[in-house]
């Protein structure tokens, strides 16, 4: 059943960290973990200063290209009782910085202090959410 | 950088969650968590117990239409610096239940021994991989 909505905005303001489905050029799915925070009605993800494969990183090239994107938050337990997952559906863009997002990137993260929040320009993914889904097992 | 591939294997052979990305009639990506288990050099994920939200789950459909996946494997910490993830893009396919697989989610999840390993009819999704990647930072 899904979670309450109080939950599931718990969730997207607290929850450390998501999977980002994008689309590749040929169509497939592809999938990385991010950091993100909410702010402005929408979710933020920095390309930030943690070691990255190298060149440009294949989600920014993905919704460069396709905004259409999918983000899921969840926890794994080994108590299946308490399993649950909330999934975002929605459009991504490229911002080259925004004051608000930073704000709340950096007040939920304090890693931050230590790594810098952009690799390099201030380039940040904004995912506006068409669509928000939840799941836990029935009580 | 890459994890070393004997870390890439236990954790593809340990790891219990990992996150399946399809692909939508729309093109779109789905995201949804879910158990796994490897064997005869494939990664099997069972339509188990688990309560679901009803239906034929949206992965199974997705999976029938078109093969195309990705998953993700990874841990979230605070200290960034213990940071990974594994990615296995693949095929996928529906299989009517396969004892290697099941003998392996079995052995895998002590969690079937109160679930059923099957929702309704034995079905399986099985995912032969095609690529694998990691990341972990340089240490």
């Amino acid at each position: 059943m899904p979670l309450p909505d109080a939950e599931v905005a718990r969730l997207l303001d607290t929850w450390p960290v998501a999977r980002l489905a994008t689309l590749r050029p040929d169509g497939r799915p592809h999938l990385v973990p991010i950091v993100f925070a909410r702010a402005a009605g929408a979710l933020w993800s920095p390309i930030d200063g943690k070691p990255k494969a190298g060149g440009t990183p294949a989600r920014v090239r993905n919704v460069a290209r396709d905004p259409r994107v999918a983000l899921l938050l969840d926890a794994y337990e080994a108590d299946w009782r308490q399993l649950w997952w909330v999934r975002v559906d929605g459009a991504a863009s490229l911002v080259a910085g925004d004051a608000a997002a930073e704000a709340a990137l950096r007040a939920k993260y304090p890693q931050y202090r230590d790594v810098p929040l952009y690799a390099g320009a201030p380039l940040l993914i904004r995912i506006e959410p068409s669509a928000v889904a939840s799941w836990s097992p029935a009580r």
